[in-house]
């Protein structure tokens, strides 16, 4: 956990981020993928687990079942990063290469779990997947107590269930609040239609938050989260940047909607204690937003 | 006090990295100025201090003489670069430009010496700010016990110094590494030929590391400094994007040298356990080496 007395300053506000780009494999992803697997018998492990992502999940899994000892599959879009496909075959994971369609996705995934028995796991529309992400807000209140608000990024809503869960248990009377691009407002829009809708051609640079809500998480975030606050992408590279800058971190724009979400709307901040995710830090160092 | 257990797979050891990146400044240069500070007389603090410099010990001496609400003179090159004088300008300091010459400097330091009596910091060659400079090895020391290796940069020889003394205060049989770009090898020229070998021209992406030894610097390195091990600027420019990439935070060349080191010499560090200062991230996020 960091502080940095900079921002405290320029926002009247006192600001705590939890650094899950420090985390193993670069994000939370860790977490929750670390939990999913503790959680299969032992007949389930043997058989091992399987996902199929483009991003942050496929490593963490990888890594997360290679600590466990179990065999991970992982299906990658052909198109993934280079980086990315080389952290997930370095993890020790299987991968399996697909057309970059969620049909491809998914019944190649299907493939997979015919063969071998694996278990899937989803990125985030899995209960034992989001306790897993819960625990980053976890040691975040354990380390500074109560928090008058709780910024966590929303993509899929794995990590904003979780933190909605651990936050309103500890300390009900905090609110919550997600940080969504304004480019991938499908959350932002589903909490006010009261209904999933779906990320449709989403154009933003936070490439974790792309996804749509699962009809797990989806009312979770309904029930607990107080208000979905858009940032544009000025404010998420500005943020970044500031971070980068300020703090001397590495975060992904994925990360840094948080730290926009007080840019957008610091009036909010002003005068208490909020809690920031800082979700990941793989950040492409060739391709910087600047 | 970070670790990284890629790194240590990697190289087969065990590093400890004191992050001064994080300390207030963004470098280290905030210890020596504080510890300077400190030590002036009443009188001497109601006159305040000046110094000359275009890099982080200008907004070190700034930062530090502010919160001890005493003046700072500082003398800038006017070609510094505009973050630097901004941050100086930023924390309160009085800034006079002057042509970018080491006698430009000087006479205008002692022009403003003579209007104000403003007390006169060397960045480095000041027993002072050398015992400000050896609390990032203290602290590192109290945070991980014994080392069998401590890495500090070496330029013009302030944090090396006070590194070196209180390691071998502290733990005399650990060796002392100073980490120095080839392209501005004064420093281990000077302990080869047993003199001050003045920095001619260096040629380096190091930039806080141009400086020749003092007088002051140079008899206590001779001492107890084991070996000074050079490394090319690749060797810089990787160990820098890896620290960014594996690390996930954000350091400037001058302090990825101390990686550098492991770099150029992996098999001095194997089965070893080695601290390694990392000076300071302020590095130019519009002017990355890759």
């Amino acid at each position: 956990m960091l502080t940095c007395s900079t921002f405290d300053t320029m926002f009247d506000t006192r600001l705590f981020f939890k650094c899950d780009n420090f985390q193993k494999s670069g994000s939370f992803k860790i977490r929750g993928a670390t939990s999913a697997i503790l959680r299969l018998s032992e007949k389930e492990a043997s058989r091992g687990v399987v996902t199929h992502s483009s991003g942050n999940f496929a490593g963490a899994l990888a890594l997360a079942a290679g600590l466990q000892r179990i065999k991970a599959f992982v299906v990658m879009p052909e198109n993934s990063r280079n980086v990315k496909k080389e952290a997930v075959a370095g993890y020790g994971a299987e991968i399996t290469f697909c057309k970059p369609t969620l049909e491809a996705r998914e019944s190649t995934a299907r493939e997979i779990i015919d063969k071998t028995g694996a278990t899937f796991l989803h990125p985030y529309n899995n209960y034992d997947v989001v306790a897993g992400q819960g625990t980053a807000a976890l040691e975040l209140l354990e380390d500074v107590g109560d928090l008058d608000i709780v910024i966590a990024p929303i993509g899929g809503g794995g990590l904003m269930s979780g933190t909605a869960i651990t936050v309103s248990s500890m300390f009900p009377e905090a609110q919550l609040i997600g940080a969504e691009p304004a480019g991938a407002d499908d959350a932002y829009r589903s909490l006010k239609e009261g209904k999933i809708i779906p990320s449709v051609n989403p154009r933003t640079i936070a490439d974790g938050l792309l996804t749509s809500l699962g009809d797990l998480t989806y009312p979770i975030i309904r029930e607990l989260v107080s208000e979905i606050i858009t940032v544009s992408e000025d404010q998420i590279i500005k943020a970044m940047r500031m971070i980068w800058e300020r703090m001397k971190i590495v975060v992904e724009p994925s990360a840094a909607v948080t730290l926009a979400v007080i840019l957008a709307k610091p009036e909010t901040f002003r005068g208490i204690k909020a809690g920031l995710i800082l979700s990941g830090g793989n950040a492409d160092l060739d391709n910087l937003p600047w």
